[in-house]
């Protein structure tokens, strides 16, 4: 497993100060890199914190997620394909919040969210509220394709995935102890200082102190230079309200277009309001800037400045990685062409 | 009542090539003018399908609307509350496609959904999925205020609604024989045709033949500089699945910065996988486009493009108005400082 600094950190890496210049130079004119880029959820990950175990846990899965994704890249196919292969492992693994392994809602539900969206076309999918699909982005990949609509929610969505013979799951599928301990957490904390307006916060680990929200997101790059973005998500432990948070949201935690490819994981309501995915984009297209210096622009300073933690994933039509993060650490990493795993955890 | 050419159909208008000229010139250096812009929906609206009855109670309602919202703004409050104030107004009106009157989804309930941002903080608040609160923006401006949320849907929003004594009523409150009539004709329309994704169609008058997006928005500019955006919509007739459209999506049909304020109506995914009310501000930011080039630029040459029928309202903070559409009518109007209720319908 390596563990090389990862370009897109560059403001966080003293030790990564060639790796960020290259990022930043105006790309040579070659032809694109084909790849994927994946995140597992962004914020207070300290080395610390996680037994070599757990950390050899979460390596091994960020690896093959991108093992699955570059596999479908390697033989020609899609990036729409690449992510939802990618997004399916951290799905399916207890490890990240999204799929099995959510965390719960304050009623004591596991409620997911996804979305992904095709650079190509501009087309997407949306959907959010879901308690019984297994994977929420293979639902958002059929209601981009198979429906008129770009967003559906709860039992309307789940009814279209039944129509639609996505695997539906028992509600129990998804529930882990872990996080059924963060809820009891947060709800006792809750309970420790009422008065506050509905308790947000991202999810706790009670044995290391882990706080993060844990998103998954892929963007990809195929050998036919389209771009592809998507994001699934348990939300955040205690959520209240049928929230929806950032990342079935066009444009605010998941965008691709032609120039590039986002994926958010963060606090969300920042991630909204910022409409930061399709910002990063949109100041590639309108002030020219290179993806990286675009991305930390949004992260690195409107998101730091407005107090909204997290980080993003981004690729760019040339094969460009971008991974700023402002909070302690991202789960990450990116597979290029030559198939070498690049996988990180911390500000390294 | 007064139906003035007005700024914003530029394009459209051969007879307004003098107002058209006016606002797109570069803004002189003047106070800003405050003021409030609303819409009652974008579609086929011709003056051979309205009566002159219907015409006239529309221009009425319209006009009450802006009163409204300009009544706020006269007397030194917020540009968030003339927006309120105006859109209360359409939502309780038969007329409109929100609140009472909106349409019928798939399974014959009508289905709200609204947003609301303030401009001076990027503050925002969005519901979606709701079948109770009598006026959609008022819970979205308490999503706003009073959460720490941005987005919350269907029975959480309405859990949200009643802890903070908004207005809940019946859901036949809502109904009228009008947008019943036009669910048992757009039901017919798709067992004549099926196999057909799930249809999706603007609401269709069975009387008279007009087809709209009924969606009504408000932007406002207030005595103090401030920029804010609310959109409300019952969506489309026959709508399945808990979908969502870009009216509740922060980005898509509302959005509101320091720059500019817009709210949109149409086709809804057009207007999500656009980014629509995002990019009108996003290219005025970093292109430096003046308001009604930006607004144009996206409704009549981005959206046409697409297949993307609808209109938007937008405001710049030197109160400069911009109202492009590219469908045949557009319920709109604005008031300025001097109190003229300014209402137009057709290209006229």
């Amino acid at each position: 497993m390596l563990s090389l600094p990862l370009v897109g950190c560059a403001s966080l890496q003293a030790s990564a100060r060639d790796e960020a210049a290259l990022a930043t130079e105006a790309p040579p004119a070659r032809k694109p890199q084909w790849g994927i880029v994946i995140h597992g959820g962004a914020g207070v990950i300290r080395r610390d914190m996680l037994s070599p175990e757990k950390e050899a846990a979460y390596r091994a899965k960020l690896t093959e997620s991108l093992q699955a994704g570059h596999a479908v890249l390697a033989r020609g196919g899609s990036s729409l394909d690449a992510v939802g292969a990618a997004l399916r492992i951290l799905e399916d693994s207890p490890l990240f919040n999204a799929g099995k392994g959510a965390v719960f809602n304050h009623d004591g539900q596991n409620e997911l969210d996804a979305a992904i969206m095709d650079g190509r076309t501009l087309r997407a999918g949306a959907v959010a509220g879901l308690h019984h699909v297994k994977n929420p982005i293979d639902l958002a990949r059929k209601v981009m394709e198979n429906s008129a609509h770009v967003m559906m929610v709860g039992d309307g969505a789940e009814a279209f995935a039944r129509e639609q013979g996505i695997e539906l799951v028992p509600a129990e599928y998804f529930r882990t102890e872990e996080r059924w301990e963060q809820l009891q957490k947060a709800l006792e904390k809750e309970k420790a200082s009422p008065g506050k307006p509905s308790s947000l916060q991202p999810s706790r680990d009670p044995a290391t102190g882990e706080e993060k929200f844990g998103t998954v997101g892929a963007v990809a790059l195929d050998q036919a230079g389209n771009l592809a973005a998507g994001t699934s998500t348990g939300g955040m432990t205690n959520k209240r309200y049928g929230r929806v948070g950032d990342s079935p949201i066009i444009g605010a935690g998941t965008y691709a277009n032609a120039h590039c490819a986002v994926s958010g994981t963060g606090h969300g309501e920042f991630f909204i309001r910022y409409t930061v995915a399709r910002d990063i984009c949109a100041r590639m297209e309108y002030q020219q800037l290179p993806l990286q210096e675009s991305a930390n622009a949004m992260v690195m300073d409107v998101l730091v400045k407005a107090g909204g933690e997290g980080g993003v994933i981004a690729m760019d039509a040339q094969g460009n990685v971008a991974m700023p993060f402002n909070s302690p650490g991202m789960y990450r990493g990116y597979m290029g062409e030559d198939g070498t795993p690049h996988v990180a955890i911390f500000q390294e």
